[in-house]
């Protein structure tokens, strides 16, 4: 091979090594976004069932409470 | 006595007995309107306990399904 | 008459207004117990009706409360 | 620049393009691994926001129920 060509070689494997490198950079990016994106997701849906939690006790405590309010009733009536 | 005087007493004793029995039916007048108001406030009473005993048995069903929709909730959480 | 009519008459007639006046206390009797007896049902049904109104407004305050749970359920939902 | 010099730097080059293609071949997968994971993610979540959505209209109807059951015991103490 003539050095002409061997430099036409060079040149084309250093412009398709910069377009890989950078197609990577942007991969990484979208990587690290979606991650985020993921991770944030993550969070909210736990807040999300801790908020249920919460709201699952406090309806537990409403039956409880519509129970106790039910047998007052049924006391009511027994003695009458 | 004399028979003026006895005449007399009979008058009175007359008198005194066609007083105590219109008493009389005056209170038995007053001892059966107040039974039967003693009757149609217990038969009140026992429609007003039969629909309470409606009511209680509606409440139940109430705290039944709320119970049910509860543990919906909790399984909904724990698949999660 | 005789006299001995006029007596005759006389001592029926105080039997008569005797038995009369001992029908007239038992009514009395009866009618006082009755009284009491009305009186006594219109008490327990006063405390009776006072119980259920708290009870009534105890329901109020559940079905409140289960609405604000309701709510916070709904509002937790839209966020997300 | 001799014949050598160029054929090291075209192993160079080609070397580093094979690792930069290969580095490019495992982002893409891991980028298509997160994006089917976020969208597993969003299905399960509208599958868990739909369940919810209809435990809260559950849970107005129980409300609505409860309410009624509360007017017939207002209505029933007004008629006593």
């Amino acid at each position: 091979e003539s050095a002409n060509e061997f430099r036409f070689q060079k040149d084309t494997l250093t412009q398709k090594l910069k377009e890989t490198e950078s197609r990577n950079q942007t991969l990484e990016a979208q990587l690290s976004d979606l991650e985020q994106r993921l991770e944030s997701s993550q969070l909210e849906r736990d807040t999300y069932r801790n908020n249920l939690c919460s709201l699952l006790e406090l309806l537990d405590s409403k039956i409880f409470e519509l129970t106790e309010l039910r047998d007052m009733l049924a006391k009511l009536m027994e003695g009458s």
